[in-house]
């Protein structure tokens, strides 16, 4: 091996090191204008790398209009248009401050996020709120006065409880939900019934404390964490984000540290790579429609959930949770197949995050970009399907393009040499 | 076929078909003298065919005079050994009660007890309480002061908190709480950990109402219901009892109604039977030991927790239950092949109680005495191994011996013909 070589091994090694070490605590429930860095009250954040406001299309246009409505920034559609294209109304991208979206992935300064901070190295990523089982959500690309009136319930019902109830409880630690539920069906992506569940256990003991105070929200906020099977996948994606935030920024590293997509492109950061965006073409996917709903419908609106996949859940977990066949397709043998192939793509194994169904193998984590084009194995992950006029229309699987692994080993050979 | 044998298929069709549509709801909780059906003042009850006093041995006769202390019938243990002599302590087996022990299986009259009632047929089954984590329980053979306390705090503490709960909710349904918990990893006898949370969050809402009166039971109650990961057990218990027992009795039928084993023996009961006992020696079992314990300490005081086994769960959908490896031993595979086995010997499958890993097919259901015969495949059954000094030890998986089966058809065709 070449010198270069050398220290990229040592410094994917301390990457991987750093992902299996954290330990994402849930520290506090803010809003976005508070707790994240570089949000301002002007700025509405979506998912993926950033693009100039005329490029989005689609959900994801409509998304950021739906969150400058939202926000209250601007009265209408043709306003908000129009302040976004003058550029008072800022777009910015969730990663640079912290965060990361679900789907177009919207956040505007009022929104309450989740604070999770790793407590092993201090590093803290946010998430907003799930919006509820409703189709019809703002990430989505849907914006009306069914989705507003959704939001403002989560916003000002079942966050200020859920946010009393953690700040109660003195924080909760997000590893042994995740660990635990990894052995009840879910993969921590698409599949999140066990850990919401779990989480609302921690919760229940400082929930009946502030009953006794206010007991029609503390219902309501008990209804929203558990009749809903996704409530913590924005926790699973804020601890997620805090883990690979912890495992970035290593010189030499060839590890990715996230993937996200916008409108336009799929797109990975490298540890070792700075904050440079290197992005692929969209893949196909391979999905299971809700009934009513035909492939041509499929678009895409953004999304950087994936970063469960990036710190080894999701896709690299799916061995994890078969019943997830029932969402997005699939039979349980492919699951375990690609499952497997994650290994030959990955720095290592995490032993806090185990699979039953493997033996109690670590999931495989720490995606290396030169190990994906070595091998030709793109990584998998589980994600939602947006339809064109917007709303879920289904589940299913894809996987990364490998222009951008190319483009990063080209940009890590570029800086670190041959 | 014989007019017999047609006669059988349609008598066997009925019991399963009786067996996938019982309802199991829990509708209250009550002493067992209130609620079961020949409880006595002075009946200590346990698992497995009753037998004279004088031939329990061991953990079982143990237990059974730690049973008659608890219950205050004899001051001591030689009193409570004089008065078991004498017969004015009485023993009887839970079956005929209408419940099913775990393990040694001790009912007395004060006992709380689930009352699960099918809504389909009417029938009920009970259970009492899960004494809690400690390996030292009265239902491993153990009576002593800490024993005693343990379970006086879930009958006094626990138990009415839970009840009320019940009776507030209109009952819980079971049904989809124990489908619902196959798809999070349980198989609902040597794991009940989604069951015991899904289960948990049912009640929680009224909870929540009790803690307005009495937070600090409340509290308790919830960490009864959830540090725990076996409280569901009993109510899957009880829920399978009520099934059996609705499915039990068709004239006709070869399908195993009950499983159970005391110190001596195991036995079987049939549908098309009545409610002899059909005995058989005991099998080995191969158990994953707590630290500290070698096998020849392993020893046999009784159980009918396998009644889950007899309406297709526990050992019958461990295919549903990959995390069991690291409680009671094997491997994904073996578990699996073990899974599919049981179709074999089964009268169909229960669309309700699904195995995801299996394409979700419906787990094997109604235990055929003939088709056990003809294959050579014994059942196969998750149970808690107890230890020659009391307390359990481990966990493993057993087989039930051919001898009750080959008994049970030679009875079959006394009554019906060849």
């Amino acid at each position: 091996m070449s010198i270069a070589q050398d220290a990229r091994q040592a410094a994917n090694a301390e990457c991987l090191r750093r992902m299996c070490a954290a330990d994402p605590v849930l520290t506090d429930v803010r809003h976005a204008i508070e707790a994240m860095p570089g949000m301002a009250p002007d700025l509405v954040l979506t998912s993926g790398p950033t693009l100039p406001w005329r490029e989005y299309v689609g959900g994801q246009r409509d998304a950021i209009i739906g969150g400058a409505l939202f926000e209250g920034l601007a009265r209408d559609r043709s306003e908000a248009e129009a302040r976004l294209e003058a550029g008072t109304i800022r777009i910015g991208g969730c990663h640079p401050c912290g965060a990361v979206g679900s789907l177009a992935g919207i956040y505007t300064a009022s929104m309450p996020v989740f604070v999770v901070r790793d407590a092993t190295t201090g590093v803290v990523g946010h998430c907003n709120f799930y919006e509820g089982t409703h189709r019809r959500r703002l990430n989505y690309g849907v914006y009306d006065s069914g989705v507003h009136e959704r939001l403002d319930y989560v916003h000002k019902v079942v966050a200020p409880v859920v946010g009393e109830a953690v700040r109660r409880a003195g924080g909760i630690g997000l590893k042994r939900i995740m660990s635990r539920a990894l052995h009840m069906g879910d993969e921590l992506h698409s599949r999140n019934t066990a850990a919401s569940l779990l989480f609302a256990r921690e919760l229940f003991p400082h929930l009946i404390e502030l009953a006794a105070q206010d007991r029609a929200s503390v219902l309501a906020a008990v209804t929203a964490l558990t009749e809903d099977n996704y409530f913590f996948l924005r926790l699973s994606m804020a601890a997620a984000k805090a883990t690979a935030d912890a495992a970035h920024g290593i010189e030499g590293s060839s590890i990715v540290t996230a993937m996200a997509f916008n409108c336009r492109s799929f797109a990975i950061r490298v540890g070792g790579l700075g904050d440079r965006w290197f992005t692929g073409p969209h893949a196909s996917v391979q999905a299971k429609l809700f009934d009513g709903h035909t492939e041509d419908e499929i678009t895409w609106m953004g999304g950087e959930s994936i970063i469960t996949e990036t710190i080894g859940l999701g896709g690299f977990a799916q061995a994890a949770a078969f019943p997830l066949q029932a969402y997005q397709g699939g039979a349980p043998e492919a699951m375990v197949e690609r499952n497997l192939e994650m290994y030959r793509i990955t720095q290592g194994e995490n032993d806090s995050y185990k699979i039953p169904f493997l033996r109690y193998r670590g999931t495989p984590t720490g995606i290396d970009v030169f190990k994906v084009l070595d091998t030709g194995i793109a990584p998998v992950m589980d994600i939602g399907v947006a339809g064109r006029d917007g709303g879920q229309i289904g589940a299913g699987i894809v996987r990364a393009p490998m222009a951008c692994f190319a483009a990063a080993a080209d940009a890590w050979r570029a800086r670190y040499g041959a």
